[in-house]
């Protein structure tokens, strides 16, 4: 699971072995979250449908239908499975590191050609529908949270101010490269990710987050 | 003409007296591109015609369609239109004030009920349409160019680092205002303008875009 809008397959819950509340439910939630996923990367979310994610993940189309109703109902939950992935907050053990990884994770997970179909499908479908976008922006809420500790560690290392807005420390830190993706259209490279990183953590020393 | 992604009506190029090349060619173009912007207003990019905008402008549907082809196409004249337009870069005396006032004036231009909901309208267009991101990436790039001189005037005065990447400074000051109205759907005011200037300033003053 990377930063990025969604869970990559191979990360997903359905690990063997591992049990999950609602044994054939969840299973069918999960095979129909991995069809979406498949779904978005493949046509976008023009051509998310109910027919392809039933068809994509063996279920009756009329079990879809009534669960999920539209392509936004299934781009939201897919987003709300992934939100309850564990996700692995860098630790390199200095807050320069942990950040550029963090910045480095997304521009990657925006590159990759499956990836990041998958991501800015859901990101597009979040801009015209607020059932995918409340979803959206709940999964960017717990990403927040969630690497929070970076910056709460470096904190407690003494490397940044007491009392240092730790989420908006994250949140300055990536905003450039969606920025670049979504809004400017401009490149996002590895360069791009380190230079956000080191910006963020430069204005986070200066004290501009406390 | 603010920051944002269109052109305020009273501010358009149709000042009494102004001559501009193309005559009656040029007011119908004008005319279209401010029924585009009411469309976008009222109805968002979804709810954009030609047959709307034809109505509203006075001009002959056919005439929009020939010329414009749909939605997309009056979406792409209109942002075209609003790049050829002056607009006034801040100019304090200082930087902070600079900076401070550029995303300010992003703030106010996007939690304004009307120019916020054309620029909406024109950003989920941009993130679903081709030709939209091509005319607002080209925007976007023409704003970045002039709101350069806010810190290549710093960089003169001795306030910034030789060498500064302008333009990538005024995209750090104003991601992080996007990336919260269109990514995260967090809010945005004025707190969150003056912290954004001031983290990317900090950054800046550090180095962190030589």
């Amino acid at each position: 699971m990377t930063y990025g809008a969604h869970a990559r397959q191979g990360a997903s819950g359905a690990e063997p072995g591992r049990s999950r509340p609602g044994g054939r439910t969840a299973r069918t939630r999960e095979a129909v979250r991995q069809a979406t996923l498949e779904e978005l990367a493949q046509h976008g979310f023009d051509g998310l449908t109910v027919e392809g994610v039933a068809s994509r993940a063996g279920v009756h189309r009329a079990t879809v239908h009534r669960r999920w109703r539209n392509a936004a109902g299934l781009a939201a939950d897919a987003l709300d499975l992934a939100s309850d992935e564990p996700w692995p907050v860098p630790d390199t053990g200095e807050v320069r590191g942990d950040l550029r990884e963090l910045t480095t994770m997304v521009a990657a997970h925006f590159n990759d050609p499956r990836d990041g179909a998958v991501s800015r499908g859901i990101v597009a479908a979040a801009v015209r529908d607020a059932e995918t976008a409340r979803a959206l922006h709940g999964f960017l809420a717990g990403r927040h949270r969630q690497a929070a500790p970076v910056v709460e560690r470096a904190v407690e290392r003494g490397e940044l101010p007491e009392g240092t807005d730790a989420e908006e420390v994250v949140r300055t830190a990536i905003a450039p490269l969606y920025y670049r993706l979504f809004i400017s259209g401009e490149p996002v490279d590895e360069g791009t990710a380190v230079r956000a990183a080191d910006a963020a953590l430069a204005a986070a020393r200066a004290g501009a987050f406390v």
